[in-house]
């Protein structure tokens, strides 16, 4: 069977800052609209605030990774540049996004992605206020 | 020659936290296993307390690189959530293993990664036990 | 439209330890270069002290990224296991390189890297000196 590419894209509405989404059933969907069996599933987060990465999606963790990253850079006692300039408050979400990246790619096989078990796709949102926000899936497989 | 999808994957077996294990051949295998020229490999980490990226593969480095994750998200001296609900004692594992990020993509032409002279492909294993892990690798190319 | 995989690369000339160059017109360029309308663009680079993420590409937060890492891994007051063998004064970049990572993957439609309006992708040099350095391009698509 040949190779084809299919591009997908679902919304997500976070939060604000500190939201961790688990998004794995909308990769899911993607991969599996897609029709195709084996292949790679790459996840990209439309916007420079926000980010993806895999995690075991339960209420613990929810609340420690942002705070790692809370603790890397601080929305409070760090002065930021990007303050200075644009008076937005959000220099912090960029230095957070830009951190842990854009985009993750997962592979599938037999129409079902390599997760681990505990390990689910999720949405990170960094930006000091409710986003609406575009994750685009893309599925290259045969 | 049209392009194709070839999926394999290998096992590790880590020495508990903070091992960093050098695969670059096992992932220089499975694109010279696939027989295609060029393409991209996809090299994802199955589970939530591992990672994958790279670095020059050295001694000293591989003290460094755990070193810095154990300053950014201690083993102790802070109060993960997932503890007080777990307690699994892996709290700053999980934060560590979704910093890092369970994928990286590479290049390869002519059968040959992209990779610089002193740049390795590297497992990080992250969980506070000794643990066989998958990974996989996806190559697609053509 | 069958799919195909089109290799290119091009090179950046840095300024050294937390230069930041915006490379957005670079990855567009081969995928314009390619002729294919939908795929994915992994952006690669070469080496062991540099990496790849998105950002906001502006003056501030080209200063807030590095400034970040300086905190996370920083040159000064702490001592590098890679310093006491190599003497290269290098081993934080290698630590910083390694928590960013090597590669990003962008998705494309109709020839469009499917970027946010205010998000760019960009280059971030790492080592102590100002370098050469060779950035992969890979697309497939169709």
């Amino acid at each position: 069977m040949a190779v084809k590419v299919e591009t997908g894209s679902f919304e997500v509405s976070s939060g604000g800052e500190g939201d961790v989404l688990d998004v794995t059933s909308r990769v899911r969907e993607a991969v599996a609209g897609s029709g195709l069996s084996d292949g790679v599933a790459t996840v990209f987060v439309v916007g420079s605030t926000a980010a993806v990465t895999t995690m075991e999606f339960e209420p613990g963790l929810v609340k420690d990774f942002p705070a790692m990253l809370e603790r890397t850079a601080p929305s409070k006692g760090v002065e930021y540049e990007h303050q200075r300039r644009w008076h937005d408050g959000n220099g912090h979400s960029h230095v957070k996004a830009s951190l842990v990246g854009p985009s993750i790619s997962i592979p599938f096989v037999d129409g079902e992605l390599v997760l681990g078990e505990w390990q689910q796709v999720v949405f990170l949102e960094f930006d000091v206020r409710p986003r609406k926000r575009k994750v685009v899936v893309q599925v290259v497989g045969e």
